[in-house]
């Protein structure tokens, strides 16, 4: 029987392991530190697992991230390099991403927050209202979680134009790749949303430059990493009047430490990392789905190529 | 060559001949009062007009509306009654009111409102979040708006079903019809959506009986028409707790007088009727659609069916 251990730094075992047995039944599931004998273990289950943890097994032969984003264990030196790690892009991180994603363009492209100010001060005025098929949403990040909120502004009537590292075909939605075509997207993007992984090559990607190259009057989404960010520029750019504003879910420091400029600033709507979250019942469903993969010998999907950082 | 008079109460002629005449060059289109002779009109084309206006052209052979509701037009008593109505459904108006009911849906299904209170306060906190595949919206008229807006939704996962006056088939929509399958569709709607034209049968519609056959917690969004809401049994439904809120775009009277209990109500989220409206570009587009339909003697679409009052 293949045994696997559980080690979750914010995840409550009590919630995973009754889904987790049923969704495999025919796998044992040990929970950190209780593991028992460490060359027993064939897979790990993880999130935010304690430094050095997965170097003392011995015989591990999958890593299975209970996040998406695995940029911090990334930065872990004993992670071992010869097992293969995997993120979990789970039906409801994708779903609730999608969701997130809609729900602030919506609001931004819908002037929300005029209208609610208006409201509050017994205002009645209408504006001028451009349709969804005559605004372009850019959306840095053409992945699982980029694509699919790329087709689902499609299907709101949005134009989409969507940019990656290399080149990805999306249906309906306008594609730029690369550092040389970055330009030519930002210059369209009068809704920018950030949804790309955090490497060393997009840390601090949004940044003074990148905002100088939207359209004046533009807005910035991050449900990326805190990290892809520098926050002090962010607020130059809203104080200009360059950008009418920013939704920002992430931050390089959560919770928001209370005293960060951004939490009275009067142009940012803030939210506590809650776009999406892989949940126990669709994780472990994805989970038994790539397990029986590597049971089988058939490659898995979402394996990291550390190479590239994702 | 046809001539059509052009008279509204709220819209510009500035605006409106030079869409007519791009559209429809054949067209001569005069501008109310300055007519010439009565009967050299063919169509009207009109907003509200001045009572008396339609009876007075003794060759019209169309009204067309240049809105979607008519229920003020059918109270003329001196509305012509043998010349065809046609309501106004252009893309606009369809694509305006599908951002507008998936805009209003996703906030309130994302708990917009308790994220922004956070963030005015300053605080931190994560709140359970399901997924809209585990969340019905009901859809009250499944016409040309309700049936697009039902789309919209299914495409971002959420469960809708929809009511209609006679059954209507919507593809991913459980669809409900007449009085008898009110309350099967109402115990359901877990977000409903008022969509109905406003007949002599949908008049206060939302009542405290409807209230009360919603799911304790449920939320309502009005973007029908103000005469479709008994305002006080909303109130009431709020107060008690049985609602968790409101989205209202429109009003028995508007602009929605100042002092109307309605501003400061603290579950309540008002916008002041802009959810969609016609616009000259597309609405003109539609218009040359449906007199070339006539001019050819094919039948038009969304002719009024007076007996039914839509």
């Amino acid at each position: 029987m293949p045994v696997a251990v559980f080690a979750s730094a914010t995840d409550d075992p009590a919630q995973w392991l009754p889904a987790l047995r049923e969704a495999m039944p025919a796998l044992e599931v040990r929970v950190w530190p209780e593991i028992g004998d460490p060359a027993g273990i064939d897979y790990a289950i993880v999130w935010k697992p304690p430094a050095g943890m997965l170097a003392a097994l011995p015989k591990l032969k999958v890593i299975y991230s209970l996040g998406a984003g695995i940029d911090a264990m990334l930065r872990d030196p004993t992670l071992p390099a010869d097992v293969p790690l995997v993120r979990m892009v789970d039906l409801s991180l994708s779903e609730g991403m999608v969701e997130y994603v809609a729900e602030q363009v919506l609001a931004i492209h819908r002037q929300a927050r005029t209208y609610r100010a208006q409201q509050a001060a017994g205002e009645w005025l209408q504006h001028d209202q451009r349709l969804a098929r005559d605004t372009t949403v850019g959306i840095l990040g053409l992945g699982t979680l980029g694509a699919a909120a790329a087709r689902a502004l499609t299907a709101l009537n949005f134009r989409v134009a969507g940019w990656s590292r290399t080149p990805k075909a999306v249906t309906g939605v306008e594609g730029f790749a690369g550092a040389e075509q970055l330009g030519a997207f930002l210059a369209r993007s009068e809704i920018l949303v950030c949804l790309l992984p955090l490497t060393a090559e997009t840390e601090d990607i949004l940044d003074r430059r990148l905002f100088a190259a939207l359209p004046r009057g533009a807005w910035v989404v991050n449900a990326g990493r805190g990290h892809h960010l520098v926050d002090a520029d962010l607020i130059a750019a809203l104080d200009s009047g360059h950008l009418a504003g920013a939704v920002l879910d992430v931050f390089r420091t959560e919770p928001l430490p209370a005293g960060h400029p951004f939490w009275a600033h009067p142009k940012l709507v803030l939210t506590p990392h809650i776009a999406a979250s892989n949940n126990a019942k669709y994780a472990t469903q994805r989970l038994a789905e790539q397990i029986a993969r590597f049971e089988r010998g058939e490659p898995m999907e979402d394996v990291v190529d550390r190479s590239r950082g994702y």
